[in-house]
């Protein structure tokens, strides 16, 4: 048992595999944050406890499961929380349909409600069985309970848990050694804050990109997109990132990385205009690369022995490849002021009707094999797409299909084209387990409700985004795909879009706070988005809730999906503020709220100082924000508020502020700023006292 | 290259692993039949086209795919038929929920419309790319071709099917060599034939089993039981077999293996009771076993070292644990009449709200593995529950809901939890290309009509079982589960009830065509449902149909499913004579029906005898049947009937006879029995002339 930073502690067995995500990463262990937070200094599991053999399948790992003790983690699961008695397998796949571990962004890493962690450092497809079974002969005392028989399955299959003191046990297949990362807590949320630093910090996005993302059409010309971005200024909705679909490429499946010049004349000057009216461009791409490509020639020696959709599939853990596909990314976009990309399709599929990518069995000219380049090729996608971004020296905040182990530091955030609204709230529950983050965008609607609900969503997640890839017309204007083709307006479209409107700037003046929390990830490894059991792992209430989060410390957000007139929110210890009317609510119980429309349940601890902005219609370089400080109770605690200037990298070298705001007895309040960052991004216009 | 059997080559490499199907297997190679089928004498593919390479993975196979070949196979495939361009993998499971390969009876064996089958003998999660990917370069040569872009999924991965010459690709776990078996043709057909007598054959049911089925209500008691048993026969409903669910035991997650005596005090009285009724009885188990069983500590040191539901998991592969597990069966059941068992749970679980089974890393004595033992459970649970009617003399058809590889001399058929209707009759379509019988069996409906258009597709399958284990009443009173309950009967219940008798009454006209057709299965392992494409391989427009399927030689079923008030039905070449008006109808086109309710689409093979039985109420070891032969058309072919006592194994002993139909010019017939059954099971009362 080695410790290799403040509270983390690793047990190597036998000799580990070559390609795994510690080899794999790029950035360093937070050494420094880590020394800040305190703990024990001792394993959180006696290494005499874990029972690690080999097979000819792999490695099997056994790890201590006490009674009672709950598992979460796994990366972005769509379809559980809380993953006690479950099997999960850690394979990378874009549709998952069940409740089996596949995911966009599975990772090998959980943490439990008696406060640690534990990491297998493996891009196999392990399968973690979270206490599913006993060992032969431990039921034998239990003989004479007597149970009724079933008459429906829920009866039968009521039978099957195992209760009791029970096991991890961790199923990697072909390894023959390991290495395993446990992470004091002292409770689940610091063993999850260890993780991320331990992956190298999380992630913070430019702040352009926590305003509102629009993706266009996918079909959508030069003048089709004018018409949009002219639109969204004309009518004030707020919009700062402008996303092309596969449209905007000569040949998509597979990527030739080329502007169709067809349907995107003179496209630089397009660009020019829409930099010009304070748009961000974000382009969709996956990494297939079509022999069309310019870098067909030069990635062949270094691409995967299989073609997946008659393109290449690049090994971009070497170097050159890396290289070639960064260069052409950062001459042909970056440098001509692209912001970020769309990294599509890069991870697999078994469960659309139709299943692509290459075999599990593909080689690589790394020495990968195609089960770890499928579990590893999104964070070695993010990672090569952000060299060009490093390379200007200007952050990106961009997308992507798959993630995984260590990830957090790449500022990209998952989406799905999966769609049920539910499961879309339980990946902003679940990514913060895992140092991921994850947008539930908006499609299409089956309604205006299912809209405006989608969006109420969205506005509280790491990334604003609807993305209109199947409508030429803004979904305000028209829910109904086929009429939204066609030109027609819905008769309320003023309404709805006024609506919308509201939701856009309720994003826009929760910016601020937001940014101040992705701060803290970057620096603390605290999830901006995160489970209420991470706030709150003592209370038992909070075990399954997998339909409603904490956004930073401060704010707990409840959706509602379409058709549900109420919903229950449980709310932890402490006391509650209405976000909208700011009535007092005493936690520790739950309450059914039944919102109008125009409103989802928001609420704000007591004793809370929250700053808002008055919304900008996008987040310019130079932005400048004029905030208003609700002060919520009587003794509310001081808020540290960053400041940087929001786009570069100059924070690196130390260019950043906290601002500390502090509410005084008279009403008022007092900001104080220190930090080495000269401009200012923040005047306060007001403090708002709330009793 | 070496030759095992007329037509069936062997290919070793490397050193296979201890646990496969053939190391497994408990049925000879029927070497003389195999010798009656003509062929080449070569191996199908030539082994230099084969390359096979180890990694730390496992294995890989390479085999060639031409270009239009189309691939079928891998066992109960419930969500596709044509797997060409589909990756499956051979897992058992036991709800898939999507087109992955999962399956209650996974089989690592697939035929082509080239006319040969490839087994991979392998009991691990095996991996089969059926010509999904093509080899780095290949595109190169097509980087011209034009496409439009996308603005649906649908057009988007339509780019993805691989074209051209490719490969199959199989991807085996773990193992260091393999043995692989190639299955001449020179038909898909004849391939097939070649892979179940391979397997030992096909199995022969007793006469009793191709009646009736009826599974009653799970918390039935013995006064619930007699008065369903009677109703039956004072409705003149014919049922051959009864069937007790769960509420038999004292225990049923895990099993205790005794009856209950609460529920059924004097429970033999009760058997011999139904015995004397004309009825077979089989009971529902699974085989974890319950600390209460007399078998649990006997099985203690013979199980794998993890439980399933409080119960052990018996290693069936070793002689002493089988010992043990048929020999309470056989004392306790068979010697007392019980003619058959329903073998529920024996696959795997990871798609269901609550997944169960044992760890695939589990331990078992005789050194095999979880993932081994998951392949293999179901095949060495039938194969264990046989002993005891082998003991017996007597033959049983049973249920299981798990099997594989090399399992067509087992006498139980497969049924599943799931329920979609057109599934259902994919599962029928589908079983026959890997030696597999299915049955789409009936449990609730959500109408009248449902109820209907089930029940006439499970007339028209290896087992015709209602699985009434929810409901108290049989579902022709009433089909709504809560009204059953209450024992509250539909209005127009007269109509049901008559229309489910006609149905039942038809089963029964057509045991003996169907017993016949068992004969060559197990004879000629010719599967007695099978897909269009494997009796028409030459008719591409047979490759993808899914929906209608061949009963024998002569009758091609084409169900319908609620809803649907039309269907379209392939006919391939050849003439066909409408079942019902006898109308006779061109084959090489497909045609449009829509039968009223109390029909479906079924078709006879014009110039065929085709032998209909007066039908019985029940199939006891005497009974006898009256035939009338229709004899369709002006030159029909001889018809070859099967005959021997129905129920016991003198079969084995050569006790069975052939009886050769033939038509006269004059409208009679001839009906020229040989063989060495001493006994007469059919008279034949008419000859019924349809021109």
């Amino acid at each position: 048992m080695e410790r290799v930073a403040n509270g983390i502690w690793k047990l190597r067995w036998g000799e580990p595999e070559k390609h795994t995500p510690t080899a794999l990463r790029e950035f360093d262990i937070l050494h420094e944050a880590l020394e800040l937070l305190p703990c024990k200094g001792e394993s959180p599991i006696d290494p005499n406890d874990i029972n690690i053999t080999t097979t000819k399948r792999g490695l099997q790992i056994e790890l201590p499961l006490q009674e009672g003790e709950q598992v979460y983690g796994f990366g972005l699961q769509l379809h559980r929380v809380n993953h006690t008695g479950r099997k999960k397998m850690i394979r990378v796949n874009s549709d998952p349909v069940a409740d089996t571990g596949d995911s966009h962004a599975p990772t090998p890493f959980y943490v439990t409600t008696s406060g640690y962690g534990v990491f297998v450092d493996t891009s196999r497809y392990a399968t973690f069985y979270c206490g599913t079974n006993l060992r032969k002969g431990d039921s034998a005392s239990k003989k004479n309970e007597r149970k009724t028989v079933g008459t429906s399955e829920i009866e039968l299959y009521g039978y099957q848990t195992a209760e009791g003191n029970r096991t991890v046990l961790v199923d990697v297949p072909s390894a023959a050694g390991i290495d395993m990362y446990l992470f004091e807590g002292p409770e689940l949320l610091s063993a999850v804050q260890r993780y991320v630093l331990f992956s190298g910090g999380g992630c913070l996005p430019p702040m352009w990109g926590l305003g509102m993302w629009y993706r266009a059409y996918s079909a959508a010309q030069k003048e089709d997109v004018m018409r949009l971005a002219d639109g969204f200024r004309k009518d004030r909705m707020p919009v700062d990132v402008f996303g092309f679909e596969p449209g905007w490429q000569t040949r998509a499946y597979s990527c030739s990385f080329l502007w169709d010049e067809e349907r995107f004349p003179n496209n630089q000057a397009m660009l020019e205009q829409l930099y010009g009216m304070n748009y961000r461009v974000n382009l969709w791409e996956h990494l297939f690369v079509h022999p069309t490509s310019p870098m067909y020639e030069q990635l062949l020696d270094f691409s995967g022995d299989y073609e997946v959709w008659e393109g290449l599939v690049p090994d971009l853990s070497i170097e050159k490849a890396r290289k070639v596909f960064a260069e052409h990314h950062l001459d042909t976009f970056v440098s001509r002021g692209i912001s970020g990309f769309k990294l599509d399709e890069c991870d697999s599929s078994d469960y659309v009707h139709s299943n692509w990518s290459f075999p599990d069995a593909a080689v690589f000219p790394s020495g990968m094999d195609g089960e770890q380049m499928h579990n590893q090729l999104g964070t070695l996608y993010q990672s090569t797409l952000l060299d060009p971004f490093e390379a200007s020296g200007r952050r990106t905040y961009s997308q992507v299909r798959s993630s995984g182990a260590l990830a957090s530091p790449y500022p990209f955030v998952l989406y799905s084209d999966l769609y049920d609204h539910k499961d879309f709230i339980r990946g902003v529950v679940n990514a913060g387990f895992s140092g991921l983050l994850w947008t539930p965008e908006v499609r299409q609607a089956s309604s205006i409700e299912d809209l405006i609900r989608r969006i109420q969503t969205v506005v509280f997640s790491p990334m604003a985004l609807l993305n209109c890839w199947q409508i030429p017309n803004p979904p305000w204007l028209q829910v109904e795909g086929e009429k939204n083709k066609a030109g027609e307006f819905m008769e309320d479209y003023k309404w709805v879009q006024e609506t919308c409107r509201e939701l856009f700037e309720l994003r826009m003046s929760l910016v601020p706070y937001l940014y101040t929390a992705f701060a803290r990830y970057m620096k603390e490894g605290v999830p901006p988005f995160r489970a209420l059991v991470m706030d709150y792992p003592d209370d038992e209430h909070t075990y399954n809730i997998d339909d409603a989060y904490m956004m930073g410390d401060s704010i707990l957000v409840a959706p509602l999906v379409t058709g549900t007139r109420e919903r229950e929110v449980y709310l932890p210890h402490g006391d509650w503020r209405d976000f909208w009317t700011h009535e007092r609510y005493k936690g520790g119980r739950a309450y059914t709220f039944s919102p109008d429309l125009k409103h989802l349940p928001v609420f704000v601890k007591d004793n809370t100082l929250l700053p808002l902005a008055k919304p900008l219609q996008y987040i310019a370089d130079d932005a400048e924000f004029e905030l208003t400080v609700r002060v919520y109770g009587s003794s509310p605690a001081d808020f540290q508020l960053y400041e940087d200037d929001g786009f570069s990298l100059q924070h690196r070298q130390g260019n950043y502020n906290w601002i500390c705001l502090s509410s005084r007895t008279d009403g008022e309040g007092l900001a104080t700023r220190r930090g080495n960052f000269a401009g200012s991004k923040y005047t306060i216009s007001s403090w708002e006292a709330l009793g």
